[in-house]
Order: structure tokens, then C-alpha cells, then sequence
């Protein structure tokens, strides 16, 4: 397969398999958006006079025949291609010849990646968005159906006052809804079409880099040529940052499930659909995929140090070491993915076990309750403190459903907002299926 | 010094050393706030009659007082403090008795340094937010000034196509106000009042929320009481990892202007005074801030590992572990408003040399623009690109800053819109200055 | 397929994919050191009358046919087997019934995937150790073959003093020698047996455990059972620890060379087989496998991050947590062995360019050598730097050839001790042939 | 203060700030190191006829009064001076003249900063061996008074096999004893002596290596000049390496720990002095130490990743970019001597609760236990298990101290191998010992 810059000598093999590397997969999973911007890039093309109408029709109908056997799974990156951007030119030069040869007027490959990865992390993150909805509305439902049974709140892994299911449970789902925004955020910044920055530095033809955005239905153009190619990785980036941000929740979530899930706590039991066992002990019931979801965000973490760490003193303009960036970005993506649908599938099989959770909220609960109680009655805070720390042994409980009731300020047991919450995040499923059902046209349209 | 929570057995003393260890220059940073904080809190606590009227302004005073005295350096963290929460009720109790007992009621410390985190971190979002934006503008003007000085556009380090000063300068710029976003977000996440979470989990009291949230200026309440606690860690991380965006731009930034000032490439000048010498060499001359911009960026990026590793695997509430976050996060805050502030003086120092940037633009870049003009004559751009790859020896340059003024579309050398930029810029100057002012207000407001 | 732990209840689909991942191409890495561990461990079973002679031929007949299917590409991990380990012990049980039940006797899979690991690593850090051998004495070769030949040092990326390539290169070569040791620490700590720590708790039989380590070529037994499973990732990433260290050497020689070769220096020239083209620029060679060396070192602190970190607050005993450390560990490694190679070959494929390299030697080069004339006539150091500083324009060259072989002392450039080196390098590379070798045959041996 | 290298035009004092930064404290701690570096170096100019017999003794003595300054808390660097070295050389020649003025001659600050970080590796490396082994022999202790208490063996969490608390603590002491070879290794690599590199170029005079590097106790002279300088941060990273895997074995006897002194598990009880309480909740004991070293393993990991990635991608010879090494090696030693420490006292301060932990030895404990027992009646594992594994509910359980001491192939709970463990640790201390007696007396011997 001949590559786009080929001039005659030949590139040393260990050294090819070295630069293509793992992009191979990564490659294959752009080929869809690859074949849009190309058909904006040619509309664009015919618009300023570079391609006639009917070589546009010829172009697209070969990009609409690519992304066809791509769906049939017969066109793929195998080791012989360069890149995805190289293979797709090939074929329309060996099907269609000449008119294939000019799509590549007035843009350079690093140009098209750009595109490819901006137009893929576009669609990826309201993927994320909705797969984070769908696991704070299970958080969400999991909290109002036991929202005032009692649990004993920890700190420094102690039992420390008296807390509930259902605060427990909704600590988690406003989590996600905060990284909403980080991933919002991490999709403004990718709604930039860099198209027409070409090699960098732009090219000395009348391109319309207003007309491509709009036909690939971004917000707005990234407007510095040379921004739009030094803004790659850091683009990417910012969404494994907003995917580290949810892989901590999620990391937070698993370690209590975990410790609650022990013999020692018994706090929640899961469905056996849900354990693993032992090669060697027949008892075992292991919650793997909590286990997994701890470790997954530490790989996480390692991503976004992967990623823009690579970034780190580049000098300006396109270098080589970006292409390192796709494999830390994309498969943070699909991790981040897989876990929030994970973690949402163990929320709706998790039951509480009221009686182990009751008989765990124990006197030393109370304490503070005591001390507030003295307070009440005129004792300063602090003594009222000394006096109950040192009257330990005279504690009493008292009944934890009518407590937790009584706790009635903003964000505490007797008022979580649940119904406000579960309201929000419908607002939010709606404005997302929205948006992703918006791009879906706008490059569905492209094809016709 | 007596601790809040003794109750008198004794800890040991390595142990003691070990638990503050850092934290003593930390939490003096936080005196003002934390002093702000208990204000807050103090008015609430008599609005809802827990402090009588005299109670509330003898607080008032006391606090008045331990602000005053930190700002003459009087008041500061000794190892033998626990902690700043701790100092300053130890100092109410000591000069007012009773009633500085009274200032803890409802609230624990690890509420106290969250509020206390959160103000300090909108402060200073605002701080970088500023310096970001000075920044910005120092490479607005240099761009204008030099805007049409052609230099060779690189990618992987290998001259490519003409390019010129003002496309450099500019893609910076740009890329400083993608950063404000990322401030800006982090800025709306930590802008939310965690007070009345106290220990995780609320308290029996009818605590008004809204009201203390109100009076230090938040735009809103932190609603789930256990959240509140969960998100310590996860909001200064925003911040650092908005940071670290700022410091990679920072980092190719400098290693441009080091590869620019070197003997070899002579492209930029800096004045003698940002340059340091050699112990050994009487003739060296060395552009010292870039490369350590180029370090710091790699520190930022630990900083930003650090703090979420630490977060990774905790259970919900409060864990000591958390306190390991404040070096880190303050440290980043540091570093990032210092590496702005030198950025800003290098380019205000810098001086093209004209003529090594015009001997620089060799025929070789503008082997493109020649394929184009045979792509104009009718040739498919792949043919020309391989025509002219193959007659790389009969190139001819071309006129320059011509050639730059001649690429006209969106963003390019001839077009990079930097007035519309600087316009942006003074317009978010005014924007931060004015939500700066306004915090300051409020807090200088809960004083009187 | 069956799982070992079947019981009856149903593992949800997404979850089970959830948690063999990425797994499934790790697995098939190990097959065939999973292949002798088993065979080493039934010798061990028979040896304690758990096997008879008869049973002990059938299970080395059946794993010995699983290693020739596994050879000709017919036996590897699909989806639907959940572990490299259940595989075999499947194939077994249907082949030969019975017998196949009884090879997990007295292990666990923890304790079959840590003696996997352990021969894995074994073997690899061999090969690395080749591959790195095989780097340095091309680097040997190369300052070998120019010693004499003078280039400019560089201190701040600024012209400093007079060197020559014979002291550029040979600086990598004894870099890579210091690797060497870090290689062979992580050897000696992965040099010890695991087998019959079981799930971590050893086993309630009479197991000889010195007797399976032996057979494998371990030179001990992990002594401690839990520590053995408490090993787990720590091992591999002192592994990944050494090649972070290689890979900061190769990102440093791949920065030298990237800067040597751009126009501005034009100090080094590599054979055209060795650069890469550009789509839109016809002149374009780029040097991308140095620019991908450079990022990769990122990628490989970013493995050993994930790994370490993953590790990072697990208690005791095996966690699932572990799994995710095989990824960065496999990939870390074999990133190493690629780089090493293509770093060989670029070294052997580069020629200096006398002429640019002696002009660049300009008189600043040798500020320091007047000032050391000047000290020989008695003046002090201090005092004649600062005469010569403030004399710059005075300051003549000299011929740099007789310079360089003036510099006579230990390790400078007319004393580099190349042939030292060359015949360190060649008693290594003896040295791990033999260690590979023997572990070859140790192996091959449990196959007859 | 005059700067060394002052040639009249003055430095931005922001940009001074910036380039010094945290460096005062870090240098403060090199001012020991640097005194003796300065006596090698002098010793030997005088050697080769640099300095006269009377001008060595003036240096000497001069250097010895810094030596007492220092040691009076009267010397140490304030932000007028630029670096430690500096420092010292304005010092001798403000009170010595001339003779000051020649100190400097043949070396650089380069090549100084080198030497006395070697140094103060080579010192800090054998506290931490030292720390090491206290924290191994509180640990065998431990597990020597305690070998057959029964406690579960947790995996995956969730109770597995019966294990004891001598196999518990055991696991962690031969950890340690791992982590000492990295530390040797660590030694190793340190223990070369770069003086003479100069600014990574050496000098034209013909100093002598060998010399200086015996007379400050190295074990060899670091061949090429240039090597010398390019190890900067490799040899430091090695140490931080080293400590990075002796966190994260302290994290999870940490980890261990906190959830062993659950209310939950209830295992193992603290003395009061090492809990701390909380200002809100009067009953509360924290172990705060413990979730410290499970952070601090965190932040080391940090400064791991720090001070590889500032290495990541410089060229050759000294950048500016080390300095930033400096802060992270030093605080991760700080770090984890300190944590040693810490775990150490813990240890010798932890006491089991034998009645809870038999309590928790549950018959499930013992599932294994009864598979085997129906293969040595012949019954093939497999069987057994899925026997076993459908009949949970006829489980029984067995005396946990008779089972213990039934297991007893190497490294089981039956055979732990304490008394040679014990034996190990302390041979190693001997020698530890000694090797840092022998290190102080070559020292000391410079100021004789």
C-alpha cells in the first residue's frame, strides 16, 4: 500500500511497526468520523471552486461506500497502512483515480485528526453524560426507596454519628451531577473546529473554515491556526480530567460497597449474579467488579498523567509524540464508559440489611446528639463535649428512624431533596438525548 | 496548648510531629479565611439563638482582633497548635471564656477547613484568573507588534511552512483563554457553602445553611451533608488540574523561546536582566525562568497525581488522609501564579531578530505553496505534491511577509484577528476584577 | 465453557466482560509459562503421592499438547473463558477426565498467575537485558568510530564548552550499563518462588515447595505465604521502575538527536529508510521514531504510575485490583524492547556532520580554557573569569582536535575509556546469554 | 551579595524569586556536604600544584569555621544569596581573600550540587536501611509473640482461609527485607564520584580524579564527564524509587490496620497515646497515623512521578530544569523516614484481641480444609470443591491453633521461619551500622 508521502525509499520495518504501534485500533474506531469531515472538507472544496460538483458526488458516494463496508467490518486498518486518513485516500484513488488525489487539497493529516478526534470526543462525551445520568437516577432511586433506614457515618473509618441510606446514597449521585459540568466544559472546548489550520500554519488558498464548521455542526472555528494544532492532547485531555473526577466518585462508592459487602459489616448484600468465586475455596463470593472499579480509576489517574505528561515540553506545531495521546484518550474513554454502567447495574442489585444496619447503630453514635442536648440547656459547646467524652459509659441510644427525622436542615437525613434531584436529572437525560440526537442528524446528513 | 478533643491521655510526640508535619505553613494561609468563616458561622448560630446578641459581637471582636493580629505577623501556627481551627478557639476561650466555647456548636472542623478551603480557592482562582489574563495580553501586544515578521513554521521540529511572529504569539493567547474556562468552572464548583455538613453528617439542630451561605457570598449551598464532605480533595483538584492545562501552555511556550534564543536558531532576543550566568563559563548566558516554566509544568502535574491519588480508594466521610491534599493544592496555586507572572516579563522582554527569521525562511517552506499553485493550474494536489517532492532542488523562495499577507482565511497569518482577541481579553479583565472586588466586600462586610 | 467456581448462578453478561478486559490478550502471553509451572507442580504432587506415575505422565502428555496447539495459534483466550488457568484446566478435564480435576490440588489461580508472572518477568528482563546490551555497544561503536570528531557542549541548551561526539555518545553507552543493574535487581527479587502460597494462606497438605522451585530454575522460595501474595505488582513494577529508567535515557538521547538534526544545527544526518514524510509538505523527513521514543518514556512513567498506584492502600491478600497491573507491566515492556531496538538502529544509521560540527565549535567554546591559561599564570579562578567575562570580544578559538585530546583526565574527552567499556559491554552480553540459556533448557527439561 | 558569575547587569528580582524558590531550605541542607566536597576538591588542587600547602590550610580552616557556623545555626542561606555554593566561595574570599578566589578552579556549581547530592544520598540511604530494619524488627517481634494467634485470612476482602497473626506480620517484615536490596542498589549507583565533570565537559588541567573520589569515600570515579551530569535526577530518582515501594508496603499495613481496629473487625487495639479524637464527636479514637502513611504512599508515588518526568525529554548536559529535582528527593526521604518511624512505634504498640479474632475464625474458614480432606480420600479436587461448595451449610469448623500448627511446608503458618528472619535483620543491621561508621569517619578525617 503506497503512503501518502512516498517518494521512493523504504522506511526500515522494525521502524514502521514502532510508529504505527497500537494506533491500528485506535485508527479503525475514527473511520466514521473520518469520513465526515471529509465530506465537509469536499463541500467546502466545491464551494471555493477546487472540485467540481461532479467530482463532489464522486467523493462522496466513495466516502458513503467506505463507511459502508466499515459497517460491514471489511474496512480496516491492518498493519500495511499508514493511517486511517492514508487508507481512505488510497481507495478513492484506486476506485475513483484522479478526483481522489485532490480531497486532500488544503489540509495536511494532522489536520484531520484534529477533526476526527474533536468530532469522535464530541459524540463520546454525551455518551458519558447519559451513562452518568443513568447511574445517578439508580443512586437516586436507590436513596428514596431506603431513605430513612439508619446506618451508623464514618470518619476516619470509625463509626462516628448517625447517618442514613438514603444520605448515603444521594452523597453519590450529586457527585456525578457536579462532574456534569466537567464534562460540559470538556465539550465546549471541543466544539472548535480546527479544520482548515492545515499543517499548522494554515494554507495560502480561499478556504471557508465557517462553512466546514457549520457543516460538521460545531459551535464555533478554533481561530489561531497555529492553536488549533498545539491544542491537540489538550483537548483530549480535558475529558480524561472530567473522566478522573468520575472515576474517583465511582473509586469512593466501590471501596464503601466493598467494606459494606464484608462479613464484618454486612451492611448490603448483592445478587449472586454479581460475586465471583475461588479457584480454591468453595464459600467465596467475591465483588470483582467493585475491586475492578477501585483499581480502573487509578489506571485513570495514569492516563491523564500519560496523556499530559506527553504534552509537556512540546515545542509549537504538530510533532510526532501526540499520536501517543489517542491510546491513554481512548481508553480512558471506554473505561469510564464500562464503569459507570457497571456501578449502575450494582446500585439497582444492592439491598440493604436493616437489621445489621440498626443493630450497628450503637450508643457512641449518639454522643454528639448528647452533647447538643446539654447544649440545649445552657451548657457551653465545649464542655458540654468534655462532659459527654468523659461519660462514655453512660451513653444511651436512642430510636434512629425518629433521629434521623429530626435532622431537618438543608442537605441532612430528614432532608435530603430527593424529589428535586431526580427532577434535575431528568431535565439533564432530556437535554442530552437532545443534543446527541442533534448531532446524529447534522452528520447523517452529510451522507446524503 | 490544650487540644479540643483532650480528654487527658497523652499522644505521643513523634506521632504529633508526624500529623502536622507540613500542615503548620499551610494552615496559616488560612487564619483570614478561617476567620471570615467563623463569623459566618457565629451570625447564624445567634440567628437561631444559640448566641445571644452580646455573645455574637464579643465573638466578633475576638475574631476582629485574631485577624489584626495576623496581619502584624503576631498570629501564626507553632507545632505546639494542632491546628489553625484549634488555635483560634483556644485563643477565644483564653481571652473571652465561655462564649468561646460556644463557637464550635453545630459545626466540626473538617466543615471548617472545607469552608475554609473554598474561599480561599475562589480568592485565588480569581488571582490566576487575573494573572492569566495579563499574561494573555503581554502576548496580544507582542503578537501586534510583530505581527507580520515572518518566521519558519516547524513541525516535528523540522521547518515546514512560513509562518510568522504574530500566528506565534497569538496561538498563545488563545490558548490562555481556552484556560480561563477551565478556571471558570472550577471556580463555579467550589463556589458552592459546605458549612452545617459538620462532621459528614449534619447535626440535630435547626442550622440555617442558606443563611451562613448567603453571608459569605456562595452562590449557593452544597446540599447533601455527606457530599459536602466527599468533595474535600475533589474541588481543590479541579483547580490543580485546570492549572496544569495552564502550565503545559507555559511549558511549550518556553520551550519555544529556548529553542528561539539559542546560538543556533537566533530567532529572539531577551534583555540581559532575565538572563543568569555560570559559575565556570564568564560567557554564558542562560535563559534560567524557561527552563524552569518547563519544570514547573511537570511539578504541576505531580501536584495534580498527587491530590487525586490520594483520593482514590477512601470511603465516604471524613479521612485524615485528606489533609495530604493542601500542600499539593497550595503549592500548584503558587507555582502557577509565579510561572504566569515570569511568562508575562519574558515576553515583554523579548525582541525578534528580523534578520535571522527572514534568513530562516528558506525556499524549502514554501514547497506547498508551489504544489497549490500547480493544484490552481489544474493538477490533483497529490500529483503536485509528488511533482514538487521530486524537484525539491529547483524551489524558489518567494517574498516573505508577501507570501504571509496572502493567507487570508480564518485564523491564518494574514487574518489572526487580534483585535477581536484583545477586545476579549479587556473584557474579561473587567469581569474579574469586578467578582474580586465583590468577594472582598463580602468578607470585609461580616468585620463591621 | 464451564468456570472453575461454577456453582449454578449466573455472572451478569456486562459485568463478565467487565472484568476479563483487556485481559484476554495478557492471558495468551502466558500460556506457556503456565504450561511449565503446571507441569513443575504435578511433578511436585506425585513426589507427595497426590499423583500417581501414571497420572503425572497424562497431565505432562496433556500440557504438553495444550503448548503444541498453542504454538500453531490453535489454543488461545476467547471471551468466553474467564481465565488463562480455567482454560487449561478445562482442556484437561475433557481430554482426559479425572485426572484433569486434580492438577489445582494445593494451588490456587493467585498462585498460578504469580508464578506465571514470575517466569514472564524472568524471561523478559533477560531479553531486555540483550536488547540494552545490544544499544550500548552500538553506541560504543558510534563514539568509537567519531571520538575525536569536536561538537559543542551544551549546558542550558546554550553553547558552553568544547566537546566531542566520542563524549556525547559514550555517555548513553554508561548510562545503559547503570540500567543494567536496576535490570538485575529486579531479576534477583523476581528470582523466587511463590508456588504454594495457594490463596495466600499455603495449604493444610505436606506440599515441597523447595522441590517445585528448583524445577522451575527459581534460585529460592519466597519464604512468607501471605508476602508472596502480597508481592504481587510489586515485583512487576520494579520491573517497569528499571525500564522508566532506560526510557529517561532514550528520551534524552532522542531529544539530542532530534535537536541535532534539525536545519538550525544540522550536526547528525540519519539514512532517508529512517524518516517519515509529511502529507501536505513534499520536502518534509521527519525523524518520528526519535519524537515517539520521546513521548513513549512518558507512556512508560505513566505505566509505572498506574501500576504502583493501583497497588497503593490494598490490604492484605489477593485483591482483584491486581489484575489491572498485567497491562502496564506487559506494555511497559515491550515498549522497552521496541525502543531499545529502534534506538540501535537509529544510532547505527546517523553520521556526523564534521563540517557543521566544527563550525559550530566558535570561540565562546573556549572562554573557559583562557581562563584556566590565565590561572596557570597564577591568576585566581575567580579573577580570570571575570577578566575573560568582560573580554568576550577578545576571546580567540583554538584548534579543537588538539583541545579535546588535552583533556586527559579520567573520563574526559581525550580519556573516555571506550575499550573499557566495549569489553564491559561484551562480558555482559555473555553473561546473559548463558542466564538465558539456561533457563531455556531448565524449562524445556519439565517438557521430556 | 555578589553572585559568582556577576558581570554588572542586574536580574528582575521576580525572576530572581522565581529561580530560587523553595531551593534555600533544600540547599540548607547541603551545606555539610558541600564543606567536605569543597576539602576533596581543595586537597587535590593542591595535589596538582594548584594551591600551595599554606593556601590548602587557609581553605581548610575556612571551610572548617563554615563547618561550626553551620553547625551554631549561624550560616544558612536567606533568598540575597543565589545558591549554598556561591555562598560559601563569597565567604572565603570576603574573610580569606585571594585564596578564596581560587576554591573554584577546575570545578563547576554543577558538578558541586552533584557531588553533594551523592553525598547526602549515600548518608540519608543508610538512615533509611537503618529505619528499615527497626521497623522489620518490631515486626518479627510482633509476629514472634503472637505466631499462633488464628485470624482469618482475607481475600478479595471477604473471609478465605484460616491465617495466623504471625503469618499476618511476618508478611510485612520480609517485605521490608525486599525493599532493603533496592535500597543497596540505590547505594550502589550513588556511590560514584562525579567531580571533575566540571559544567559536564571536564577541564583542560590535569586534575585527578581518583583522588577526590577516595579521599570522600567513594567507591568509584564516574567515567564520562558528560554521564556525570546527565545522571542528575536519575541517581536521586533511584532513591525515591526505592522509597516508592517501601510506602506502599507501609500503606497497606496501614490500610490493615485501620480496618483491623474497626468497630467492625475489632482485631487488634491501639494504646491511647497514639489515637487522636475529633472537635465535634466526643467518643471518638482516630488512628490517624495510619491513614497518613496510607497518603503519604500517595504523595510518594507524586514525587516519583515529579522527578522522572522533569528528566523526561531534556537534552544532554545541565539544565536548569534539576533544581526542581531537589525538592521532591528530599521531601520523600524526609517522608519516608518519618513513616518508618511511625509504622514502627505502631507496631510496638498494637495489641491483638485474641477473643475477636478467634470469633471470626468461622467455619467458613475451614471449606478448603474439608476439600482436602476429601482428596486424600481420593476424591479428585475438583470434585471436592464443587462437594464442599454445595454443601456450606454442613461446614464445621476446627480448632484454629491445631490447624495453624498443621501447616507446615515452608513459609505456612505452621513454619514461619521467624527466628532466621530474625537472624537476617540482624546481621543486616551490623552492617548498616558499619558502613555508616566508616562514612562518618572518611568525612570527618577531610576537616583533621
Amino acid at each position: 500500500m503506497s503512503k501518502l508521502w512516498d517518494k521512493g525509499y523504504k522506511l526500515d520495518e522494525t521502524i514502521e511497526r514502532f510508529e504505527i504501534g497500537h494506533d491500528l485500533a485506535f485508527d479503525n474506531e475514527l473511520v466514521e468520523v473520518d469520513v465526515y469531515g471529509s465530506i465537509a472538507h469536499a463541500e467546502m472544496l466545491n464551494r471555493i471552486g477546487i472540485l467540481t460538483d461532479d467530482e463532489l458526488q464522486t467523493l462522496k458516494q466513495g466516502l458513503g461506500r467506505i463507511l459502508d463496508l466499515y459497517r460491514q467490518g471489511q474496512f480496516f486498518m491492518t498493519p500495511a497502512d499508514e493511517d486511517i486518513h492514508t487508507k481512505i485516500e488510497n481507495f478513492l484513488v484506486r476506485e475513483y483515480g484522479d478526483v481522489g488525489k485532490k480531497i486532500h487539497t488544503a489540509r495536511s493529516r494532522n489536520d484531520q485528526v484534529l477533526v476526527d478526534l474533536r468530532l469522535y470526543a464530541k459524540a463520546k462525551i454525551l455518551e458519558l453524560e447519559s451513562a452518568l445520568l443513568q447511574c445517578a437516577e439508580s443512586l437516586v432511586e436507590f436513596a428514596s426507596k431506603h431513605e430513612h433506614v439508619p446506618m451508623p457515618g464514618y470518619t476516619h473509618m470509625q463509626r462516628a454519628m448517625l447517618s442514613s441510606v438514603g444520605t448515603w446514597a444521594g452523597a453519590f449521585a450529586e457527585a456525578l451531577l457536579d462532574d456534569l459540568k466537567l464534562l460540559e466544559t470538556a465539550y465546549e472546548l471541543n466544539d472548535q473546529s480546527p479544520l482548515g489550520s492545515a499543517a499548522s500554519y494554515g494554507v495560502p488558498l480561499p478556504i471557508d473554515r465557517q462553512y466546514v464548521a457549520d457543516k460538521l455542526g460545531f459551535a464555533k472555528v478554533q481561530n489561531n491556526v497555529l492553536y488549533a494544532q498545539n491544542a491537540r492532547g489538550k483537548f483530549e485531555a480535558l475529558v480524561v480530567q472530567a473522566i478522573s473526577q468520575i472515576m474517583l466518585d465511582l473509586s469512593k462508592l466501590a471501596q464503601d460497597i466493598l467494606l459494606f459487602t464484608t462479613a464484618e459489616y454486612g451492611f448490603f448484600t448483592i445478587s449472586d449474579s454479581f460475586v465471583t468465586g475461588s479457584s480454591i475455596m468453595p464459600q467465596k463470593k467475591n465483588l470483582s467488579m467493585m475491586e475492578l472499579i477501585r483499581a480502573k480509576a487509578n489506571m485513570a489517574l495514569g492516563y491523564q498523567q500519560q496523556m499530559m505528561s506527553v504534552l509537556s515540553g512540546l515545542p509549537s506545531g504538530y510533532n510526532k509524540d501526540y499520536q501517543e495521546t489517542k491510546k491513554p484518550f481512548m481508553e480512558a474513554i471506554q473505561l469510564a464508559l464500562d464503569s459507570l454502567k457497571v456501578a449502575e447495574l450494582t446500585i439497582s442489585n444492592l439491598s440493604p440489611n436493616k437489621d445489621k444496619l440498626l443493630a450497628a447503630c450503637t450508643p457512641e453514635l449518639f454522643a454528639t446528639d448528647k452533647a447538643y442536648e446539654l447544649v440545649q440547656q445552657g451548657m457551653p459547646f465545649r464542655d458540654a463535649y468534655r462532659y459527654v467524652g468523659t461519660n462514655l459509659d453512660k451513653l444511651e441510644g436512642a430510636d434512629p428512624e425518629e433521629s434521623l427525622k429530626k435532622r431537618t436542615h438543608i442537605g441532612a437525613s430528614g432532608n435530603l431533596g430527593l424529589s428535586k434531584l431526580k427532577e434535575s436529572i431528568s431535565a439533564s437525560k432530556v437535554n442530552v438525548d437532545k443534543k446527541y440526537s442533534h448531532l446524529m442528524e447534522t452528520w447523517q446528513n452529510l451522507l446524503s
